[in-house]
């Protein structure tokens, strides 16, 4: 069951992250490098107030070390027959993501250690790395492996490994008070689409949506780093800083097909960023799956860890691990669809929304007002009961200057922006108050 | 599954408040006016000791006003060809009930906007309000209405909107301590015996049974008020002493059918009263509906509401708006049966006795007593364990000092009133002494 | 579901234990008597250390009074024909345990009075005491009853009743703190080998392991006494020691059979020692029988109570009065196996074992720590993600300073041993560090 109705306007939202997805899937990205400024810089076409920072090699991230940086021009494997096995220039997953360079001759037997393929899944190429070991490879589709012939090939990687830095991006909204929403999203992995460059454009557009707002009553930090290492870098600079300010956080990955919607709870488990994504997800959508953080995979490996413990939770249609095509070549323009994107954003504007207007009210009467002077209650001779009128009740009968909107949506089983409207309905007429 | 056995004593009890039903079952109540004085005065033949409250009109109860005094003297719709089409004096549902007074001449057509019926009730004459709008209307069955004859139809309705009073019984019967239970039951339905003539009748005798016992631990306070202003006039005038008194409440409606038993939770869901309901509910009854506080409507929505917040938990039979007679001519005599309000009487009875003898035992040993040398334990070569014995054996194992006959009642899984007699037996034996 | 695999060395301990059992069998064991001693002598051969106490006839224990000592040399039943009907010496379930002394003539219909048997289970002799009631009589198979002919039948019952003393065991193994693990269990039971024979030798067999471990962090009392009276005469000398001191217990009946193993929560539930038994048994064995503290019946009865509130549960294999050879001779050297007896001690050394390593680790790194590097990951070009890398991710990421080895496998979901051995490794690799 997907409840969530797609409108027109969402539809051209959809079609605008698709675009950038397209335009950034071609490039070469990795934890280092080239591929990974440009990309940055593409966003920052769309959000001039993205600022990217530079982490110099060999810089200490708690128990990691920013490697070297890694770029490469280009890579080719030849047949013994003088033909392009598989070439770089095609697509960027035929080369072991971090290889060393190397231009040698090896016997097909030689070859088979370096080269990675998929038995189970013989038309897709494996995203493979190695970023912390120096090794080289290959990457193909298991149908062209089997046919390669016995005799000497030849691997040719023209790629470097030199001091440089690890690149990150920023964002920072301000809104009216310090206290700030978190948003992560990493921009490490080459040409697949749903994992990822969903997370990155669906981050670029809510960014947009919200600096597009008359006010914001928090502050949103939008980070895009490489995940792990830039994670790690990320929070190395700005512990105490998070620690102390962030309210509520989310993980951005895998928003673009078309299939279920899920969730991964942060380690606590029971943060508002929890709470507020399982109501939305059953509320927006209906059906979802629902990870423990025992699932998780993604930086809630980072952001969530002891001592750090933001309340994060992870967003995903199909989480990482979990769909056939994940870190494979597979993962293409087709599998993220403009809708697929379309339904991520609704649903991330849906979480935030709810952060801003999560305020307390407190009824202004003692007992139940008198809704029917005001035309609030229900029609006269109407036996049934419900509708507006029982909404209405509900609410005031709840709001005790103690529970959220949020709460009050738990406690009488309606979605949150509901109650927030029937709340702002009711505040008008002077039945409800803003509690500080 | 309906566990309670009606014995004769409970027989008469029944027949007694089905005859007080039958007296006050022709008077045209309302939320003010003569008929719900002539209903208090017939109360107080009961129970001298009730007194009855004058509450002007245009007196303020929180956000509602006390609007002027409704009687009315008598009402006719003569059809075109001069037959009486209904007569107020034939069942006083065929009024709107505070119709503003009339005489005048439609045709059928404007007519229509006037009458009430229920389609898929067609032999029943709905119940109709309009406290707080000026209008006028006749009520019929709608097999009478389908079959209303084109022309000029007569409708005169005699009566009368004039400053006067709400009323409301009071009756405090005081006890050891000042702490109160209290019981709200309401009095403004006109004819019919359900929903509402029932929730009186059984309070008085409840009232009657307590004046009778030889010792109260608590002041019991009974009122009987027209629903929702009767209940914010009374609370209007008694809210602090209410909020500082107030250890259990219980609103009493719908108790005279013979359907099944039922229960709805105050707003908090788990006061005394709560647990008390459902525990005499579960070991008394076996079977019963349980509905949440979202499924509220009757004065428990005064009583429960934030800043009032009194543990108030409804107990009925069928609860009002779910069963087909509600609201109806069709809730009469028939329906509400002398079983029907004798089990209920009894259900009642021990609710109140599990409070009046809630009280917390310790044991006076370390370790089990010796029951056998005090004739308390199993038989001799019995090998089977239980009956008294195991009993005895779990009540001594969880009187702790702390937990009340309830809590035990509900950790070994047994009535909280033979948790109490074999805790007087034990405290008889020396091997229980009572906490203050 | 047993996930348990009985190793060789446990076949040995195993038949260790049932050969200690068949030299214990013959015994004529009552809450007082040679026969209890000599049961403790033989125990001490095994453990030196086991010290022996003895409280006089008549000391006050609680509501108890220790009552005076019972020995029996013979007794016979001889029919009217002059054969020998039942005979002491033959089992020693055949006389009422404690029975007075008698020597008299008796009609069968005089008889029956004093006869015992179980229609239901017509092999079996069943077990009958009268501690505290001055009885005699015989017990016997249903069978061999209902074939007495009728006649002049003599009784014959060599027995004392004289003051004397209950004899009790206790061993205290030192460890490295005074923060004790009780273990109860009991020793009055005659020849029955489940209930009760195998409680005191797997305990004895769990002491012998304890003292051949190079450390223990708690210290160990082991209590071997008869059931009830014995248990509130030790915890009449030692109530405040145990209060103060203890902090984990388990009473330790009805262990040697192949069946079903089981746990009875203490009255509270939720101990460390509840935990710790649902926690192995559902890890190291799968499937197994769960009962609430109101199922209780042995001497947690007495360390539970209010007022004592030792953290105590009882582990079993067939729990007492769920098998049908409970309390009858067919509780015998059949029904309780080496198998049976080493399943049991495994199960408790495991126990006992999560008790002593149930530390709190903090990891010393933010975030992930970078397993590659430390050979602690996944290896290169893994797709899947699990086992022992998955393992030590789980661990890091709830090792937060608080939590107990035994509180993130609960997490986690996975055995207690398993935590802490991948804990005890990131410690060494300087991932973990132990919090005091």
């Amino acid at each position: 069951l997907n409840k969530l109705a797609i409108e027109p306007e969402d539809d051209a939202a959809g079609n605008a992250m698709h675009n950038l997805i397209r335009r950034l899937f071609p490039i070469c990205r990795s934890i280092t490098g080239d591929g990974t400024r440009e990309t940055l810089a593409i966003l920052r076409e769309h959000l001039p107030e993205l600022k990217i920072y530079d982490v110099p090699s060999g810089t200490k991230c708690f128990d990691w070390v920013v490697p070297d940086e890694w770029n490469i021009k280009s890579a080719q494997l030849i047949s013994p027959a003088g033909d392009v096995v598989v070439d770089f220039a095609d697509h960027n997953l035929h080369v072991v993501n971090y290889s060393i360079p190397t231009d040698q001759e090896l016997t097909l037997e030689e070859l088979q250690n370096h080269l990675h393929s998929l038995p189970e899944q013989p038309t897709a190429i494996p995203y493979v790395t190695s970023y912390y070991e120096p090794r080289w490879g290959f990457c193909m589709t298991h149908k062209q492996r089997v046919e390669l012939k016995p005799g000497t090939y030849r691997a040719t990687i023209d790629s470097r490994l030199e001091p440089g830095s690890l690149s990150y991006g920023e964002l920072v909204i301000p809104g009216e008070t310090k206290e700030e929403i978190f948003v992560s999203t990493y921009i490490c992995h080459p040409s697949m689409a749903n994992n990822e460059l969903s997370g990155p454009v669906v981050s670029i557009f809510l960014a947009k949506w919200l600096m597009g707002l008359d006010s914001r009553r928090y502050t949103y930090r939008f980070v895009f780093a490489p995940e792990t290492i830039g994670a790690l870098a990320y929070l190395s600079g700005n512990l105490d800083h998070l620690k102390k300010n962030v309210r509520a956080a989310f993980n951005l990955t895998c928003l673009g097909d078309e299939r279920c919607y899920s969730y991964l709870a942060s380690r606590n488990g029971t943060t508002i960023s929890d709470r507020i994504a399982r109501h939305t997800l059953r509320h927006l959508i209906g059906d979802f799956a629902e990870y423990s953080f025992l699932d998780r995979g993604s930086d809630e490996r980072q952001y969530c860890a002891p001592g750090v413990d933001l309340p994060m939770a992870t967003i995903m249609r199909s989480k990482y691990r979990t769909y056939p095509e994940y870190h494979t070549s597979l993962d293409d323009l087709d599998l993220v669809t403009p809708a697929g994107l379309a339904g991520s954003y609704k649903l991330l504007q849906h979480c935030l929304s709810i952060l801003e207007t999560n305020r307390i009210y407190r009824t202004t009467t003692i007992g139940d007002p008198q809704l029917g002077r005001r035309g609030l209650y229900t029609d006269f001779g109407e036996r049934k009961y419900g509708g507006d009128a029982k909404a209405r009740m509900d609410i005031l009968a709840y709001a005790d200057g103690a529970a959220t909107v949020l709460d009050i949506a738990e406690m009488i089983n309606m979605a949150a922006w509901d109650v927030r409207r029937y709340s702002e309905e009711l505040l008008s007429h002077g039945l409800l108050q803003l509690v500080e």
